[in-house]
């Protein structure tokens, strides 16, 4: 199992977002080879701001772990995580952040680049285009 | 109704947390002078980090409002909000913002100044003395 077979986990979260109506993104929580959490964005079904795939992913990840610190566990996202998405990976201490497609105009490395806990390993790009594309169509969609 | 009997009515929840062994943190959202929510950070409690007063605040206040922005709400909490916290309050399109003690350490002032929807009013240093010495005395008993 690699970085681009759990993004394509990811990424089937996303679509169940998409086929809901809610902005596609995706995320599952890995430890030690093993998927602990998946959820996707579900802001619209639940009116809630807060609850994006990430939020979403950490919780149930500390939840089944019975702890709330999450260094051990990769989280694989499709999108790049908001500003409020990075505070919680902070907390979390989170080991490693993989996401998808890069967000400029909501990703938080444009507002808050030292967001992250400084322990946690960053890698992007990861089936990039295909995370990409699924947020393009769904918008285009929304104009039509 | 004015600032300071809201603020002391978020130091209300933020003994609740204290009493509880949590960081004593407390949050009240107002609306059209009516509070609609009160919450308390319960992260041990709930083994969650995202269980912040503020976050859980702002999810009940959406759901008291049936609807997921909260311009016309005033967001009242003890301490300066955190990274994530202030990305919620930001999806949130919050109408206010009111904080008691700064936060130099973890508050978003620091890492993402402009994490906040521009729209937002912020007030800082509500009842601050009193908002700071519940954490410093918090700290100083967990030290002991």
């Amino acid at each position: 199992m690699d970085d681009n077979y759990y993004m394509k986990q990811a990424l089937i979260e996303a679509r169940k977002a998409s086929e809901r109506g809610e902005v596609p993104v995706g995320a599952v929580v890995v430890c030690k080879d093993r998927i602990i959490a998946r959820a996707h964005n579900l802001t619209e079904t639940l009116t809630d701001v807060t609850a994006h795939a990430e939020m979403q992913a950490i919780t149930a990840a500390a939840s089944t772990l019975g702890g709330k610190y999450l260094n051990e566990c990769t989280l694989y996202v499709t999108v790049e995580p908001c500003v409020m998405c990075a505070g919680a990976i902070a907390w979390a201490q989170m080991g490693r952040l993989v996401f998808g497609a890069g967000d400029e105009k909501r990703g938080y490395q444009r507002y808050a680049s030292q967001a992250l806990h400084p322990k946690t390993a960053v890698s992007q790009g990861v089936l990039g285009e295909e995370c990409a594309v699924l947020m393009k169509d769904f918008f285009a969609a929304k104009r039509r």
